[in-house]
């Protein structure tokens, strides 16, 4: 039967008054809004630092929390579905589910302090199977405030007692939602999201290859397994040799400390020629460590995975001379030594221990103050990867500043390899100038490429929607003409996704 | 390496000239109708007869048939994907692909004579893995002649240049790509869809249970192996009882021909009551035949569909006295005999067969003249098919029509059930009349329910626009705004999916 719960997860009373308690008091501050033609910023919990946190693109608007609206409405196991407000993170998602003793997963990002409806707005994600950690792709059915005050449902939402909102996405007639995600088009109050069922095991492999070039080879099969159904967790790509972890490698051989890297190694692998290809041979040779690795998860029943893994190992062996480790095997409930050691969000556990990433260490005395990211989606091969590193490395000698890690994808969805370069902010205001100024132009010498970023920090709105200019900016145009009719006083969140209303907009669409 | 195709797959030059030939000649269109203040209405290939076809909703409209813009642009074999035109059909598409050697399949309908951007933008959807049978979701970035004329494209495609156009779906900013669906925003001239690598094996396999309240059981197991991503093909469900085969059944046991069924038997399927299930006991023991049955797929390397049935039995085995036939297992390439036999929907093959189902029988001494459906999303509950069930007999006798087949769901998404309920029309107008008003009632009992249709003939979208009414019909009015600002002189298939621009606005938004 399904599990059924109601009501607040969580109390808000001790939260403070000035913040919205609920769907009707949030719209009657976007009529108040409307009265006076006050921009305001709406944030769920506005915890995503690496794109710009809680800062509105316009100075002088008034930042919405809705924090308060922090329930987690509905958990209905056998249909492996929640209904979440804005303000419920992660972490209350997790403990609802918990506690309600549904045999779901929740998949998170990995700061947990996040939440579902944020993150799937701004198109995050996380770590588990493909169709769970593309998060605006898990989520079903919608409740929006829309700039005049109304409030509209979405799918299967949008018919008065429609018993099916949490399980068909697009309803009938136009399918609205995707006009909410990276937008300022209406405020969401109500978001449902696919769970996975608790998976019986859950089983990590692991793959090591030893030329350069063998990265082309390992991309196109991984994609393959991908693409088969035969892969099927948030897959990673990483250099021993290099000191690139894969990203989210609970057991990593390699400390994420490219810094520690020879540059004369670094370099070769920016170069990729015939000799730098000779050095990283040597290299691999003399310390015994790979050129590159992969990390594969399989989520499902104990000996499923277990073939998953037999089959992808006889697909990869496609390369010569590829290595495999002995796989991780996961059993659920973890044991209290499992917990220890692994990398929560693979499993679905909410976490904040990503951001040991910024802490004093001795090659970096000081910690980080901050950091912002640039994120392209590239082409999902080897080729991609090589030149993406090039241009940025080019870039970065060029503007002073010194050469970053070689740069691996961050996040693999289904299709999508994406660069997430995460550069650091500091104390000093002309450094902070300088990565600010590589980062236009790394956004300009990407779009030349074709390579489009799929979110970026507040202060690159204007400049990454300045990218998509097909037909003139057919798209920035269509925007504002929805902007226009649904928003005419312009009064949420101006400029958000380089979207600007006509009063704030130049006669060239940018804010 | 990957394989591209460029130019025309097929020569449009023995079409009617007074067609467009190309997207220039289309826009070109799209201004004169500006100019003029007529009405267009777009149509792909116009072939879906079940839900009108080619009929434009307001009468007046001058049909823009798109059948000359039939090239497959692209093939790319490692990344499994394609762009095509909206005149492309499902037949054009295959050939395509078995011409270029790329080892992809297509997913196509029943009918493969529709077009895969028709068919998308409607919401259809075909049988092979749930991330490839419904293929809206299943498509990546679009190109769209908005009403002014001008042209615009969605996702990465936005970026000049863009190398990830078919990878990623949203782009930056806003995801729009929905607004075009069941929609009359603009008129899409290019849609990207992502295809699946060809199989090494599929395996279908057959569950059989002989209580009635087993149906409840049986849905349930069904929806926890597709959510753990363990059955991965179109499920269907059938009862040999009623002789309702299961959809897509290539080898069935049942000759879904419930005309022939004792009608004291249909009676009791209806009623459900200690006394009806006592009896249907009693017909599973006479005749030997099952109360329901259940067809699962499964696609990937032979070992993996092996293990997923034999994981899919042990869950199943929860239902007492349970029975499984012996799977059917296919190699590809198929075999002449295996072609002969098979339902090619499933193995991605078009096909029209499906149009057998209106020809003279013994029992149906006059062939079908037309259909038209309805097709309402359903709690994913044996209990929800029992009433509609009800509901859907009741509403029939009241109206005078013969009691209809029991329906079980014809449609199996991820999440979803869809009731896909055909009726016939005929040459006589007055019984015509009655299904009329026979589903109008439906609609509307439906929707007091919270059932409602993810789509309608072009003659029931107001009726069907009306149940989606949350918040005094905000979603319609969310609509009608867009279209009023993005098509100001509605010449855009006024009234498609029961949006009607202003002009042909009665005060309650209905046309």
């Amino acid at each position: 039967m399904p599990i059924r719960r109601s009501g607040a997860s969580r109390r808000s009373a001790s939260l403070p008054r000035r913040w919205p308690a609920n769907v009707e008091e949030t719209q009657a501050i976007v009529r108040i809004a409307n009265d006076t033609s006050i921009p305001i910023y709406p944030i769920s919990t506005g915890k995503n630092l690496g794109y710009g946190g809680s800062a509105p693109a316009l100075s002088g608007s008034v930042v919405l929390d809705l924090k308060r609206l922090n329930r987690v409405l509905d958990i209905d196991e056998q249909n492996a579905s929640v209904l979440v407000e804005p303000g419920a993170s992660y972490f209350d998602l997790y403990r609802a589910v918990r506690d309600s003793g549904a045999k779901l997963w929740i998949d998170c990002p990995d700061p947990g302090w996040g939440s579902p409806v944020g993150n799937a707005l701004d198109r995050g994600g996380g770590y588990t199977r493909a169709q769970f950690r593309n998060h605006f792709d898990a989520h079903c059915g919608m409740e929006v405030i829309l700039p005049n005050g109304e409030l509209l449902r979405t799918g299967m939402g949008a018919m008065p007692g429609a018993k099916t909102w949490q399980q068909y996405k697009p309803g009938f007639g136009p399918w609205i939602d995707g006009m909410f995600s990276q937008s300022n088009f209406g405020i969401v109050t109500k978001m449902g999201f696919w769970m996975m069922p608790e998976p019986e095991a859950c089983l990590i492999g692991r793959i090591y290859v030893d030329r350069y070039e063998d990265l082309s080879a390992l991309v196109r099969i991984l994609t393959y397994l991908e693409n088969a159904g035969i892969v099927n967790g948030m897959p990673g790509l990483g250099s021993p040799l290099l000191q690139r972890r894969v990203p989210a490698d609970p057991q990593s051989d390699a400390p994420n400390n490219a810094s520690a890297v020879d540059q004369t190694v670094h370099d070769a692998f920016y170069a990729g020629d015939d000799a730098a290809r000779a050095l990283i041979a040597e290299q691999v040779k003399s310390t015994g460590r790979s050129c590159w690795n992969a990390l594969v998860k399989f989520y499902g029943p104990a000996r499923m995975v277990r073939m998953q893994w037999e089959l992808s190992k006889e697909k990869f062996s496609e390369i010569a001379g590829v290595r495999f480790a002995e796989p991780e095997f996961y059993g659920f409930p973890l044991s209290d030594t499992d917990l220890e050691k692994i990398h929560k969000p693979t499993f679905g556990i909410p976490s904040l221990s990503i951001f040991n990433f910024g802490i004093r260490t001795p090659l970096r005395p000081e910690p980080l103050v901050g950091h912002q990211a640039f994120s392209p989606v590239i082409p999902r091969t080897g080729e991609a990867i090589f030149e993406v590193n090039k241009v940025f490395a080019r870039i970065f000698k060029e503007e002073g500043l010194p050469l970053p890690p070689f740069n691996l994808p961050g996040c693999v969805w289904e299709r999508t390899l994406m660069m997430i370069c995460v550069f650091p902010t500091s104390k000093d205001a002309e450094t902070n100038r300088k990565y600010r100024k590589a980062l236009l132009r790394l956004i300009a010498e990407s779009a030349k490429r074709g390579w489009g970023e799929y979110r970026t920090p507040v202060a690159y709105y204007d400049a990454v929607m300045e990218t998509y200019s097909f037909g003139n900016h057919a798209l920035r145009r269509f925007h504002e003409t929805v902007k226009d009719a649904l928003d005419p006083k312009g009064i949420i969140s101006p400029g958000r996704y380089g979207i600007w209303p006509r009063r704030n907009r130049k006669a060239d669409g940018a804010g």
